[in-house]
């Protein structure tokens, strides 16, 4: 199945024209070499177009082992690679992240939270860069706390929005402040959805994620080792975020819509939610229940990578 | 060799009084059952106090093969278990984080940045508490950049400091800024302190650790995806750092102090610096010499470790 949208040339899910991956950061042309430091690549140690030039999606999620279960199942649907071999960890060479390869399709672990997933697209969006890759698209597959939803509902991030629900992003840069975009690419964000209606297997929305520092304090939970706030406290600012249009919360969609935004790569962010926190603060769900809602994103992307690459 | 410091009563290294964890949330107390998610263990599954109750030092670090390395080396130092037998990941359920025990030292992974540390800090501090654990002292061992020193020194952090080289860490609570101290326990520094000079191999200084969100932007690097700043904007920004008081740069320090500070726990940060941010921005030290480097503060501590359990 091919993919329907050429609704504009430049914004069509597969334009014709080629879009570079921009690197808005004039020193890098000056450097000789590029150590990769966190993902141990390097563009004096490796043929980086070689290795790399024909990757068109990235898709990256907290853990190194979900991650590992994701390329083994693209592959074996591309029929890419042989099923008795084990895909490699390219960056083996490290234990900060974990990313693998089935032909056009990278996937990468991130870790928990901005500072963790910030380190690893700085890296990426550099090796691409060097690769020579053109019209990239990145999606996060992951987990999150629900508002409002029933549990294994699968959200597409509409705009990453902050702690009073903006969607703006802080950096501290030299000491400033910076603020930065946080919306999402909604024709890739309305693509997926269409993707999850398909499978006709779990509720999927379009909705805001706020994106917070920490998964207890900074998301209104009751259960952590420090909380100075009422239960009555926590729901007037979670009702409070559901009006605004918050529909999960997590760690990590504002780095990435921001980075995407300002080096040209469109970005999508697919996470299921593993409760409803309108209902409680504690994943107590069991294991099994658990892990098939951690596979649903995975079967969302599957799904959209399967009608972009069969289209072709 | 046993402690020396006995200065006061409520504040020496070794203090007769027992001092229980502190955990300032007082809906805990109400719940049936705690599940440590990301840690995969809960007071339903698991005897915590049986478990854990020993526990008086607990080091973390980024990567999980760092220590795994770690805890083998202290216990075979302290004679702990067969050395025949690998210590089994008592998280093996997860891939988030990865835990090990020797006698009273727990080792744990900490991913990168104050997100992924502050969520295992939370359940951590909430195991400790269920555990009935007392006089536990947290020590974060770990890599940063260095600023006006030699690459390779060890640098216990006095303070964390944010972008502005302020002690102090903002954080949004429902969606309002609360801002924590982040001093460490000073008398803890200096104990470390005094453990680096006796093993004569490397310097080390008591210094400022200035805290960020990213690795690259946060700490301005000239050598990341983006950067919108010159190489004089840099250089006066570390310098300025510097006067300030900063000697080392890394992700995770300010979290490790404002929770330490919050639940009563001694708190320390000891992190070899890999490079000296006022010659440069990439890692570029061989392979051989970063791994010697990394080694340091495991070196520290154990010398620290020895010298406090071998006095008991």
């Amino acid at each position: 199945m091919a993919s329907t949208g050429t609704a504009k040339k430049t914004e069509g899910e597969q334009p014709s024209k080629e879009t570079a991956i921009r690197v808005p950061n004039p020193h890098l042309q000056k450097m000789k070499e590029d150590v990769l430091y966190h993902l141990a690549l390097g563009t004096g140690t490796h043929n980086l177009p070689a290795l790399f030039g024909d990757v068109k999606f990235v898709c990256t999620g907290g853990s190194p082992l979900r991650m590992k279960a994701f390329i083994t199942s693209i592959a074996k649907e591309m029929a890419i690679g042989s099923p008795a071999c084990d895909l490699p960890n390219i960056c083996a060479a490290t234990d900060r992240y974990a990313m693998y390869k089935a032909g056009p399709v990278l996937a990468l672990s991130h870790g928990i939270g901005m500072s963790s997933i910030a380190t690893m697209l700085h890296e990426l969006i550099k090796l691409l860069h060097h690769a020579k890759c053109s019209n990239v698209i990145i999606i996060r597959i992951g987990t999150s706390g629900g508002i409002g939803l029933e549990p294994g509902s699968v959200v597409i991030t509409k705009q990453a929005v902050n702690a009073s629900f903006k969607p703006q992003l802080e950096q501290m840069v030299l000491g400033k402040s910076v603020l930065r975009n946080t919306d999402l690419d909604e024709k890739l964000a309305e693509e997926l959805l269409e993707c999850g209606k398909e499978l006709h297997q779990f509720n999927t929305v379009i909705g805001n994620t706020m994106c917070t520092l920490d998964f207890y304090e900074g998301q209104a939970r009751l259960d952590g080792a420090i909380c100075s706030y009422t239960e009555e406290d926590k729901m007037k600012y979670l009702k409070a975020a559901h009006e605004a249009g918050v529909r999960n919360i997590e760690m990590e969609s504002a780095i990435v819509a921001a980075m995407c935004n300002l080096s040209g790569i469109k970005g999508a962010v697919v996470c299921v939610t593993l409760l409803n926190r309108l209902q409680g603060d504690q994943i107590t769900s069991s294991h099994e229940a658990l892990v098939e809602y951690e596979e649903r994103p995975q079967k969302l992307v599957g799904q959209f990578l399967k009608k972009r690459l069969g289209g072709k």
